[in-house]
């Protein structure tokens, strides 16, 4: 080859253990609570939603959790994933900055999704669960779990909020392809998204109210486990193969980053790229800038309130401190709907509070423009939330063309755009604009944040 | 790993020539016969519509015909391509028969036909073409030379089937990302296109129009050239990298096909993963039975006539002997828009004539079964063409299993469905049914086949 634009490991390199940052972090997260108590919460209070094997990853301690063999052969479908190097967008950039990228949308659903899906799916198989319910927001975790639940025989239901349910019909398609049960949320299948519908008939949904109507119906059954696609720990943990993967990569690069990027949404991609060299430069080893970025019509971690809230608008899930704009916050109705959350990770809100990673938001305009440019330079069409890390990456190469450095830059490329063309045909249009929250209802459901009292 | 799935080639082992069949067949191709003096077309007759680099290829008889470097450095991206083995396929069947697949939709496209546009692009660059044409059925090759395009700084303009434009309208939105501009064909655009439109408004279009419309345009422009994506044997040349990877893999893992299974619409996934197989049993080796499964809509190898006739319904293509339903055929509009051509390549007519592969069609409701029978065990959502290679494939191994034999099947799966979710939609909403051609029709484009001297 006249140069190198993949590095690839063979089968024997996946990695054999998850990587759990919580083994290396200065501090530890701070408690779950219990939302009646105030008082932490046991794994007992958790058994109505997830088997214990996964409760267990949740509060572990331990630096490196096995992956399940079973689960390892499925993973064969798409991984170990790709790392590339965009040269042909460093040239048209005209950046001296070497950009890297993880590319995980080989997987059957065309994201990183699958990665904790299938892990998920086995644990509850395991534990002898008949059937899944859970939330989507853009399609890309109800995919994902169905698929997953079709290798495993269960069965899988999923509620996916209906703004996306609209903007994504294939995606429902899909699900239903792998045997899956689709609901647009806020559906009339539960207490709670009748309560909704009630005061909204139009309501857009969101992943919060999605959420509320999985639980509902998870702990109302006896043979059903609730699964949700990011923001709790064993989700992010699984997402670390990414990190994992991409650090084996950077060396059979010779390099090794000086940025790392992720998209943010609840968290789970974007651990999946930096936990593990997060992690490593805790360990001793060299600390790269890591850089979470997000939408700026829905910015938790740049604009949200480091406090205890609920994971879902209902109120149905415990309390976590996280990086919120408000369980009752509705973000607009724009195109990367996997990045649709009130909150963020626990996990990801802790290292951010504890100084080890940044956050920057962009408009999807420019995120789409960054996506077009990346596109036609990489060719790849990435989902409409990858392009906020793309934009992140491009930000970074241009202020190494401006400073004169030859940085490497490393960014997760969670997944294609091939079921999100709708979106790139508004762009192309010109009817894609720029989307905002309302301060007003910012600052409400802030102030309607729940009060918990000083940990002793 | 308990079992190995997946069988991947490393980067120093992607193929650095292609393999070309014309070397090893027992008796010559027919020639190619200009259709106004009815004598064999010269390379300069061609030359407005290829650069003499592809017009080359296209007459080879070297076996082996080097891939270049830029080409190869492209590939990367997707290739070497996986083989899996479809564990649990085979058990879900219950048959002894092993399958094995190769999987094309790892391509920034989705499918097999990057392999033939990054070529094309690049052997148009180097001749200094600044513009190319082409015609798209499925949308599939419009997107992969959009993507080739983008890559090397061309314009790139498509007309795509007006049934496929119509059920597929993501794929012009990937067709723009890429920078490409799209016409619904027949079209305004060309004189034949205004020609079919003024007797049906309304018409579906299909390939034998594109062509003539794109032919028409490139031939007016000296700046443009003609790009198609099947039936030429230079296309065909360049999708053997299928079948070449696919041998290494077999030999990976310790076994051979008794089977070598394909779609075909115009010929080149098919002939990608075949002509291989088919050479190396012309020059010694094992002779695996090679089947092409057409639908029955549309069957040019099962029902087709071996005759001289146009590539085009507007009669500017050169003459070639090849199956084909007439020029003058329209097919239904069934789902499967890459296998809606009334001929097929000359060099698998030529090979089917030679006794050296089998033929089947199935209807698309069969085809459609096995494809979501497919994706809920081996978690792959095939493309719709692709699911014709599944039903082909699952045919054997229920032979098999009848006649309790453990053979080794081969197919493969050219592409993934993401861009045809709505005719999944329609399968799961029961409105899918079977098309069928009209006989009258038939006989009558059959009649009307060019009447060509016998050869000297």
């Amino acid at each position: 080859m006249s140069q190198q634009t993949k590095y690839l490991l063979n089968e024997s390199q996946m990695p054999r253990f998850w990587y759990n940052l919580q083994a290396d972090l200065p501090k530890p997260l701070p408690a779950v609570l219990h939302p009646g108590t105030m008082k932490p919460v046991s794994p007992d209070d958790l058994a109505p939603l997830f088997p214990m094997s996964l409760i267990l990853q949740e509060v572990s301690q331990e630096r490196e959790i096995e992956i399940p063999e079973p689960v390892r052969d499925v993973f064969q479908l798409w991984r170990p994933a790709p790392l590339f190097r965009a040269h042909r967008l460093e040239k048209a950039l005209g950046t001296p900055a070497r950009i890297f990228y993880k590319y995980e949308g080989g997987s059957p659903a065309g994201s990183h999704k699958p990665n904790t899906a299938v892990p998920q799916a086995f644990y509850n198989k395991e534990a002898g669960v008949k059937r899944l319910v859970t939330e989507t927001g853009a399609g890309q975790w109800g995919t994902s779990l169905a698929f997953a639940g079709s290798l495993y025989g269960m069965e899988v239901e999923v509620f996916q909020v209906r703004v996306s349910y609209d903007q994504k019909p294939y995606r429902r398609a899909v699900m239903e392809t792998y045997g899956a049960r689709c609901f647009a949320s806020p559906s009339t299948e539960t207490a709670y998204g009748r309560s909704v519908l009630a005061k909204d008939p139009h309501h857009p949904g969101s992943l919060g109210i999605a959420i509320s109507e999985a639980v509902e119906l998870a702990v109302q059954r006896d043979d059903t486990k609730y699964a949700l696609g990011s923001v709790l720990n064993h989700v992010l943990l699984h997402q670390t193969i990414i990190g994992q993967e991409a650090m084996l990569q950077m060396e059979m690069a010779d390099t090794w980053p000086d940025v790392v990027v992720g998209c943010t949404g609840g968290g789970s991609n974007f651990a999946g790229i930096a936990f593990p060299f997060i992690g490593h430069g805790l360990r001793g080893g060299p600390k790269p800038r890591i850089v979470a970025v997000e939408p700026a019509a829905c910015p938790s971690l740049t604009r949200g309130k480091y406090a205890y809230d609920f994971g879902d608008t209902g109120h149905m899930t415990p309390l976590t401190k996280m990086h919120t704009l408000g369980s009752q916050f509705t973000p607009p109705g724009f195109h990367a709907g996997g990045l649709r959350y009130h909150g963020m990770a626990p996990m990801v809100s802790h290292v951010k509070e504890l100084g080890l990673i940044e956050a920057v938001s962009y408009n999807q305009v420019d995120c789409f423009e960054a996506g077009v440019l990346f596109a036609r330079h990489e060719g790849i069409v990435p989902a409409p939330e990858a392009n906020h890390a793309i934009k992140g990456a491009i930000v970074e190469a241009l202020r190494c063309k401006a400073e004169g450095k030859v940085e490497t830059i490393l960014f997760n490329l969670c997944g294609h755009g091939h079921f999100d063309m709708t979106s790139y045909q508004k762009y192309f249009a010109g009817e894609l604009t720029d989307e905002h929250y309302d301060e007003a209802e910012l600052a409400m459901a802030l102030a309607g944040l729940p009060s918990v009292p000083e940990p002793v």
